[in-house]
């Protein structure tokens, strides 16, 4: 793995950061092509303590900083349909995740679920079972052990789905996307 | 201040996190005397970015931590009234305000602001004035120019709410309240 580490062009880190479970990925990118180099799940129910879990969530995203050094983070942030206790408790486990990529100048990303489901399976709706098959493909990861937990592939779908993003041509300086461009340029529109 | 910081037999440091506007307060004890040691406000509306507001609370509360070495950290958490969207940015405050009191093994606990209010003003519905006010009086601060914002009135209520709170008489093991100790053991209740 530290191989891995070393000979990537870039790395993603993905976390899918809850008050019970928090879920991470490292992918790797090597000539354009994504790799998985690790990913885990962490179990927070044992601790007790909100605070407890918060400081483990820090602690744990610290410790995969430091140890992959990733040149950026993704995160799986769900935006709706919670009510407003489980927000403010998501947001915190967000905000210590994402201390822990601020505090060393990694650019931190977040990604809906649907935009994840979407851009890893092509179906805004699909199942976990789903998304999680279309990883271990895209990857090409033989090894059933390597995905043990549906959280952690939320977490790796998150690095995967900002991969994709990031990749993207870039619309021109000032156009917020091509339709914004072509409407504001017609005289560059050949016909 | 520096020789403040070191006479004092505990320090608190209250938080007052949001996404706009962050309050901060340092309170010193000495002699089981409260007193002001510092506090300011810092003003997050011209770092546009979300990311950008979040590290430098992170920063700058880890900034405080490290320079007043504080026991414990006391924040001002309004848990009802907002919806979802503004209660997961506020999260998300509060989590990179917590990551940088737990990195450092500082113990955290979350105040209501209607519960400041009343430990400070003996009114859970005073206004900031008034809490003002008193905070001015009970600390002792004559100089105006040192309460120059309300958000960081609020944060150092915070701290002055947990050392009240914490210097009530404790329950005895295993009793939640002396109420329920005496319902558990009427024989030691002399009548």
């Amino acid at each position: 793995m530290e191989t891995a580490v070393k000979e990537s062009d870039r790395i993603i880190i993905g976390i899918d950061p809850g008050t019970n479970l928090m879920g991470y990925g490292i992918l790797g990118i090597k000539s354009r092509k994504p790799f998985l180099i690790a990913m885990g799940v962490i179990d927070l129910h044992r601790l007790g303590d909100h605070y407890t879990r918060l400081g483990r969530i820090y602690e744990r995203v610290s410790m995969l900083v430091e140890q992959y050094c990733p040149d950026e983070m993704a995160i799986e942030a769900p935006f709706f349909g919670k009510n407003v206790q489980s927000m403010l408790k998501l947001g915190r486990a967000q905000g210590v995740a994402m201390a822990a990529a601020l505090s060393k100048q990694v650019p931190i990303t977040e990604y809906e679920p649907r935009k994840i489901k979407q851009a890893i399976t092509g179906n805004g709706a699909a199942s976990k079972e789903q998304v999680k098959e279309m990883l271990r493909r895209i990857l090409s990861i033989s090894d059933a052990a390597l995905l043990p937990q549906l959280d952690a592939t939320d977490a790796l779908g998150a690095a995967l789905c900002h991969f994709y993003e990031s990749s993207k041509p870039l619309a021109p300086k000032g156009a917020s996307s091509w339709k914004d461009f072509i409407a504001r340029n017609p005289n560059r529109v050949k016909t």
